[in-house]
């Protein structure tokens, strides 16, 4: 497949299904091509001579030569039309028609055939079921909306052509405009990568923006993402967050919904923004098709409204981004300008009866200070405030400063014109001053996506034969969930456990505990109970002389618990010193769209009640693993808070990597946990062990 | 003072400090004045014989009757000004001059003489500092606002005039109508208790809305506004949230900000909904007036637009509101009367090409459902839905099912007469569905605020007498901050401690030790000591025999850590069992608004680092002590999670309330913390203590 300019800029559409009949959506193309287009617009259907003035062709091999196809013909006709078009050697072919995988078996054969044909003949097709595709620089507009967009440097893709419908009208009336607006449609050949690719390669598009409701081939999805975000701010709408929502979107596409959390996880690592509504997806990119980041997160307020003015300093204060600190030559430079009942520190409250100049003034003060990244100007309507002067002001120090300028010139007409002069310059403004702090906030996010650097992971020095030993053992026996008995696996990749071993008499249990020094802790071992200590199958701080009456004891607890249940013996291990530790837990879970998610967080029973854990799509490098532990709530436990000594964390981040190419190495491996994993002052210890394997894949 | 009913709606208005001098305040309030009241205007200025037409007086004594008087004459004239109109009888005046307490000494003195005429004539001021009073009813708009509020039915207060003239303008255009409007000034007199108290006597204000940058007294208000939050909802932004904020706000309006905490408590226990933007008060406050409150939680989300549909279905899942699962009779009727590619089941896709009269019936079957208790419609324009059409059959459908129903009628200038029409009827259109699923989130949330019950708190039979002394007894040792050696205080109101005396040499401590049954606990006492753990200072699981090396151990390294710490000697104390409970904290503080806040939480170290508590302001009845226990994360431990006993929950209940009444008991107590409370399935046990108290309220 080649690249999809010619998608964007084609010199000749057909449209394959043109009518002039009311109604039809196959009018209603060439109506939107014809309104805008420069190129030929070349209507084909057998059953016209003519339509809309234009002349009609019976097929494609009579009509004249056509770049780009779009589809409107009935469903059971388009397989044949496509093919048509392929033998004839076009490319690019939009299907607009609807009736496929959406309605069904009979349509999910077709277009399973339709991506048959498109692989044949190496095709660029959009859709099927797709409200089409909109170029605004060739003045394209090859859709069935009601509204064409207006030119800008957004892209814009949807998976939901409603979503698109829904907001055309709307961003023209706020003079929001697009570079290209794509309708996803079924996503039979092309697919949200394709095109987030193409952002990558259009040096025209100031911000790429989309609505998905799942995305097919997760990892290639983080490979493309990722490469476009190091140059272009990237911001997604991906529905289907809550369980409700994954339930409905999951019906509306037919597609299977990944975890809320790998989504999470792999769209961060990928450094895209995510938006949960039209409103912060346009808020977002409002700020990022026309500023640049700031460099430093200091934002400076200025102000002719008390309130508004406390309220965005508010918003600043929910957002990554803080209130600069101004420096005395600045406060001193404020205080001469400003009347004597201005407040000079940040927010600088200029008072109400503040024209544009003393406004311009003290912006430019504001924005000169080193500590100042960025700034929003926040004001209200009055009668000695002219909005068109202040913005002309606004400007001009956005221009001289070179940091990013955003305002909530507050109120309704009053604010229109002077909104759209700012608009023309790049700077947003937004009715409330937390959403215009929000467009501050999310260019700052960029910039930490533009500036971080993601290292290749670390390979550990491990011992993979062993560990492949390990599970194709127990795929032998036919087991495929594994528990402490697999300790092994751990210590294979260099994972620490206690000392200890699983017995099955009590003799050797005494044997073994003798051989440790010190208390034991003797468990049982059963792949079919979850929570050994729940049932008093787990006895901690046991001595040599006690220890066989623990083993008696544990292995009776779980007979009685489940009488069927597999006991494979009873592990005795060193008790270790948990003074000041702390137990934490480290495991993988595979998504079927991103592969291997590692976890973190805390262990024991916390994790379970607390949810206190942080996740990452592996593999796993050191950066990363460092931010898992530090993006945890009872992150302070390891770093010796109230007195505690600091944890390992070089421990703990070699663990949690050492886990992710375990993950990474064993796609058999589906679930792990190591709960508890031990952190302490000198290190971490595997104590607990559960793993679930796909014994097929070994 | 009175009833503010003459504030709202007087017969005849002065201006004192009338002028026609363009560009002049006092212009501006007899031009807005003008433009609609019915009344009579009485413009007063010894220095002019007419302004703006209207014949002006000298002063009051010669002016004809006025009901109430704006006051707009210089800083200085302010004070005699209002003494004449006492003199004169007249009881309600809006002081819009500014030049008080927020310019600096002068001006706080001035204010103060202010107050000081107000309480001597019984007078009803607003202000100073005032943007002035709209009351659309009289047709009085008596502020220098460029605009005049619209008929409706919100009243709406604010603290900073700024506020109201930024969002006059626009809810003009957005239709959004106000009962009546008022600037508060600098609330030497009236505040916004008076104004909350009088929505409460309001049978036309349907929802009260306003800005706040401080409470002043939050007792009084507290109780005024959970008396009107039973019948009319109140929606607030308190602004000053983040710590940049309240800096902020305090520097704006020079009030002491009590703490963020204090209000979101205080506000939730007055059954306030509290807003974080201009945009969230506003789309709460749309709903709340023109929408009686939903039965039950399940939304119906009725659509055309599919990807829109599920970002409405993922806004529900954030809510309180969930997803209605429908009946089977629901899902029949539906299936009859929509498409096949629709969707039935809840979100309901009628698809792209429905029109009106399909989404109506869609609608009509969703709202008789019983277990849909409100509905939200969202829609993308296409060509064949019209949106006046589909407006008066939402209004039909909501009239006949009397369940509330919001709409997200996307689009633009389409959707701006539908939007009109919906409105008139108090149905509130979003553009974006998230927000008017927030609609009915708020809806759903003053259901919840009027269906509860507030108890009276128990009066547990305390020994208050004692508690007193042992107060006392630590005042006249001139101690402030108590510790251990005061756990007597928590046994005379009841709450359990562990056998145990603080003794003051290692023999006694050897006899207490052999008195109490099984290992005990050695522990310094000192109140200069905070984190005694932390510096070795207590010993756990301690022998009779080892008790005398503890002893001498824990005291020494207290003298170690800090040589001239006071040491009270070494308290001892029964180990309690603390296997499968939990360590708690409950404690007060003292917040200079709202008084004591009481607090519950996970304690030990945890209450530190992750920071899992909740507060009331005290009084705290048993179903507030419940809600607290249940709103912190880690509640399921006290519920037995994991196969753990489940706590004691009553015994817990029982100490949050007896703390309670010990805080209120004792203004003298500033600050107290029971840490760790441990709580068990045989009840709680404090183990530690420690209070600061104000010696000069003993």
């Amino acid at each position: 497949m080649g690249r999809l300019s010619e998608l964007f800029d084609p010199a000749s559409v057909g449209v394959l299904g043109a009518t002039d009949r009311e109604g039809a959506v196959g009018r209603a193309i060439v109506e939107n091509l014809r309104a805008d287009f420069d190129g030929d617009i070349v209507p084909i259907n057998p059953s016209r001579e003519e339509v809309l003035g234009l002349e009609c062709y019976a097929d494609v091999t009579t009509a004249p030569q056509i770049d780009l196809a779009v589809v409107v013909v009935p469903p059971p006709a388009v397989l044949e039309t496509v093919r048509e078009l392929a033998v004839a050697g076009i490319e690019n072919v939009i299907v607009i028609t609807a009736g496929f995988a959406e309605t069904g078996d009979e349509g999910a054969e077709r277009e399973r055939e339709l991506a048959e044909i498109a692989a044949e003949y190496d095709l660029n097709v959009v859709g099927p079921n797709s409200l089409g595709v909109i170029s605004t620089d060739a003045g394209m507009n090859a859709t069935f909306a009601p509204e064409n967009a207006r030119q800008g440097s957004i892209s814009f893709l949807s998976q939901s052509g409603a979503f698109i419908t829904a907001v055309l009208e709307w961003a023209n009336e706020q003079g929001i405009g697009f570079r290209n607006v794509v309708s996803l449609g079924n996503k039979t050949v092309l697919d949200e990568t394709d095109f987030v690719r193409e952002w990558g390669h259009d040096p025209e598009t100031d911000v790429g923006i989309g609505y998905l409701e799942s995305i097919d081939d997760g990892r290639t999805f983080m490979d493309a993402a990722g490469e476009v975000t190091a140059e272009t701010p990237i911001v997604l709408v991906k529905s289907g967050r809550t369980d409700a929502g994954a339930q409905a979107a999951s019906s509306h596409t037919g597609a299977i919904a990944g975890s809320e959390r790998a989504y999470e996880a792999a769209l961060e690592q990928a450094g895209v923004i995510r938006a949960t509504s039209v409103q912060e997806l346009f808020d977002y990119a409002r700020a990022l098709s026309g500023l640049t980041e700031p460099e430093s997160d200091g934002v400076a307020v200025v102000t002719n409204a008390g309130g508004p003015g406390v309220l965005t300093t508010d918003a600043v204060g929910d957002s990554r981004l803080e209130m600069a600190t101004f420096t005395d030559e600045t406060i001193g430079k404020l205080t001469e300008v400003l009347p004597d009942e201005s407040n000079v520190y940040n927010p600088i409250d200029a008072v109400g009866d503040a024209d544009a100049d003393r406004l311009g003034d003290a912006l430019e003060i504001a924005v000169s200070d080193p500590n100042v990244g960025s700034a929003a100007v926040v004001a209200a309507p009055t009668a000695v405030l002219q909005y068109d002067v202040l913005s002309e002001t606004i400007i001009e120090k956005r221009e001289t400063s070179g940091k990013p300028i955003v305002t909530s010139l507050m109120g309704g007409q009053s604010a229109r014109a002077a909104e759209e002069v700012l608009r023309e310059f790049g700077i947003p403004n937004y009715f409330d001053p937390s959403r215009a702090v929000a467009g501050l906030d999310a260019l700052a996010r960029y910039r930490d996506v533009r500036s971080r650097t993601v290292d290749d992971p670390e390979r550990f020095d491990v011992d993979r034969e062993r560990a492949r030993e390990i599970l194709s053992r127990a795929a032998r026996r036919g087991d495929n969930r594994l528990g402490v008995e697999s300790m092994e696996l751990l210590e294979a990749y260099g994972i620490p456990t206690p000392a200890g071993e699983i017995v099955d008499d009590p003799d050797r249990a005494r044997a073994m505990a003798e051989s440790i020094s010190g208390d034991v802790v003797v468990k049982v071992v059963s792949p079919d109970i979850s929570h050994k200590s729940d049932i008093g199958g787990v006895k901690v701080g046991v001595t040599d002389e006690q220890v066989c009456d623990a083993y008696e004891d544990v292995v009776s607890r779980a007979r009685t618990y489940q009488p069927d249940a597999t006991i494979l013996g009873v592990q005795i291990q060193e008790k270790l010193d948990l003074e000041g530790s702390t137990e934490t837990i480290v495991g993988m879970s595979r998504d079927p769209q991103f592969g291997p998610l590692v976890l973190f967080g805390l262990g024991g029973i916390f994790v379970e009640i607390l949810e206190d854990t942080s996740v990452r799509v592996a593999p796993v490098d050191e950066g990363a693993a460092r931010q898992m532990i530090e993006e945890i709530r009872a992150t302070p436990l390891f770093r010796g808070a109230r007195g505690r000594e600091s944890a390992d964390i070089e421990a703990i981040s070699e663990t949690i990597q050492r886990l992710s190419q375990l993950a990474t190495d064993f796609p058999a491996i589906l679930e792990l946990d190591v709960n508890p994993l031990v952190a302490g002052a000198d290190g971490v210890r595997a104590i607990d062990l559960r793993l679930t394997v796909d014994t097929e894949e070994l």
